[in-house]
């Protein structure tokens, strides 16, 4: 299984290029795609973003991951295999991979430098000519000591985690879905405190606001401003039936907020 | 096969989670998305969406509708076997199968609460831990027996059928598609007598527009409004290389028109 | 293989549709969207993105091409065998075939109005009903001249090739990716001697912008506009993480442009 991701978006005929590549080395490779259409996020949102998303994978997916804003600088292409659980990363090396790191390990880094597993050589497409041709060697069951040479790290990007206590928190807004919910970097870990008959404010960038905490969207008004731990089992800011993206005025993303209870 | 409608977007990577499940469950399932792109219509809307997508697909499709508004309340997840064709609904029990059971007729209804075939019991994403996993394993023939307990009936929307007669017609918007065609629910079942000399008006909301009655798009000038049958042989309202959602300006869906000749 | 482009967007369920029936009538049929979500753009810019977007495909590919804005108008749905590659396209007779002749050569064409292969009999969903259903039984490798008769000739375009010496290109935009980089008709055939210490002007409707030639992107400054050829081998103007189509302020496309070499 090839899990695809890109922020290449699907008004253009690229992400098929990709997948007719894979499809003529391997004909059996079966392909699902995470998203093409998150937009441009920059490399600290897709860290997280790319964690979530693998977290739904079988042991042993291969992701093909390209989300690479300096392609055809000197950043290598690398392929990371993780520990627990035992996933396979084809990506640039520009940082990306920083949160998956975190979360669960790594074994063993290869740099993509073998160009017997090229399709082409070319200056701009290593999406296709690159990382898709390793993902789609590499699902074959082609051995990934033939790819290249190990490395021994990977690039890392300086990712601030969350800070929180039993009634605060310290976080990060990463991006926001297609409904505008914000989605943010704070995961329960169960010394949260919340409750539903408290009130809380969230302050950032000198802004403040007053919010609820439920457990479901529908719980509140349609206007109201919401905090709940999602499926994933992160934090996120909502509005039931609207824009917490568009209501707070979000216009970058990684910034940071503070969650405090009042009363 | 399973075919898969959401109102999520494809600018998350919701869907591939549920992806992932199915094929975790079961990795020989087959999954078409019908779409995730249609936006935030309400189930009224959905219910008539769901009904014509469906008729295209092969008997025992089983069809994985996560058009679930008030997620978290209490409305019931269901499988619905449908009577004519034989189709299988996985659904929550908020009326989007209203329109389906009106066309196919039900057989039988059973509420997805044995949680042995739950994924995760999560608080807000039944679409991939409750919908998603029934679906993957009614697709690998679990009897659904299992799933549940058998229900009497489904939730319905109070939809209003259209009238006409042979020269009037009182319907309903119900969506507009891309082009800003304004889909209705009006059927083509032969009573009506329109022809291409005649001339005939469009009323809603105290407004009214001039139109005219055509086989093609292309029949009628650029700029004028026309209706037709298309290929679901239901009545469009179009705009040849135009839009008519926005020429009519239509804010709100399930808005009633009437349609008379008047020469 | 059946590789499958439209201008419906994906903010409908035709797509899925068409793969219905596909499915319907050869179950192991494999489908690969080429993108559906390009948008509105004439038939001159869509045969040059087919031609490019077949390159990576394999030899026997059937190109399932429902690019037809005078749908239920007199033009023929064809089957074209190309030469060398040899591919299948099913399309429209409307000329949307015309790049691919020129680039591939054509074998053979059929007309497909063999009534016993089409699905329905509807006045304007030919996408699923005729090209969609040829498309599925070619997948089965039923012979194409059952499909219907034999024709002598595809209409074609009147598409300006680009003209261009060592230091000057007159060529022609064709349409924007989601980046907003500018593709042109101009592709590489070593006769151009661009070098990045140069500078060059680009004029087209009266206006005048300069530009650089790069190899990458990021070679460049944030917002300088740049020339480079791209990953398949074509000419592009781009600006580094900004949209060239939106500073060149470009609202239609097929406009001719001028590349002059200033010192």
């Amino acid at each position: 299984m090839i899990a695809f991701i890109t922020d290449w978006g699907e008004d253009s005929y690229y992400v098929s290029s990709v997948k007719s590549v894979i499809k003529n080395i391997n004909k059996n490779a079966e392909i699902i795609d995470i998203t093409h259409n998150m937009g441009k996020y920059d490399i600290y949102s897709y860290s997280h973003i790319l964690l979530r998303a693998s977290k739904e994978f079988q042991e042993n997916t291969i992701f093909l991951v390209v989300i690479d804003p300096t392609v055809g600088s000197s950043r290598k292409a690398i392929l990371v295999e993780t520990n627990q659980p035992k996933y396979y990363f084809i990506a640039p090396d520009n940082g990306i991979l920083t949160q998956v790191k975190r979360k669960y390990g790594i074994n063993k880094i290869i740099e993509l430098n073998n160009k017997n597993y090229f399709w082409k050589e070319s200056n701009t497409f290593h999406g296709r000519d690159i990382f898709g041709a390793f993902a789609a060697y590499l699902s074959k069951n082609i051995n990934f000591k033939y790819f290249g040479n190990e490395l021994l790290k990977i690039n890392e990007l300086n990712i601030k985690n969350p800070f929180y206590n039993k009634n605060n928190i310290i976080g990060h807004f990463l991006y926001k879905d297609s409904f505008g919910n914000l989605e943010t970097d704070v995961e329960n870990n169960n010394t949260f405190n919340f409750d539903k008959h408290s009130s809380y404010v969230i302050s950032f960038e000198g802004k403040e606001y007053p919010l609820n905490y439920k457990e479901y969207y529908s719980e509140c008004g349609d206007d109201k401003l919401l905090m709940h731990f999602d499926s994933s089992n992160y934090l996120e800011i909502s509005i039931y039936k609207g824009s917490a993206a568009s209501y707070l005025n979000i216009k970058n993303f990684n910034t940071k907020f503070e969650i405090k209870k009042i009363k």
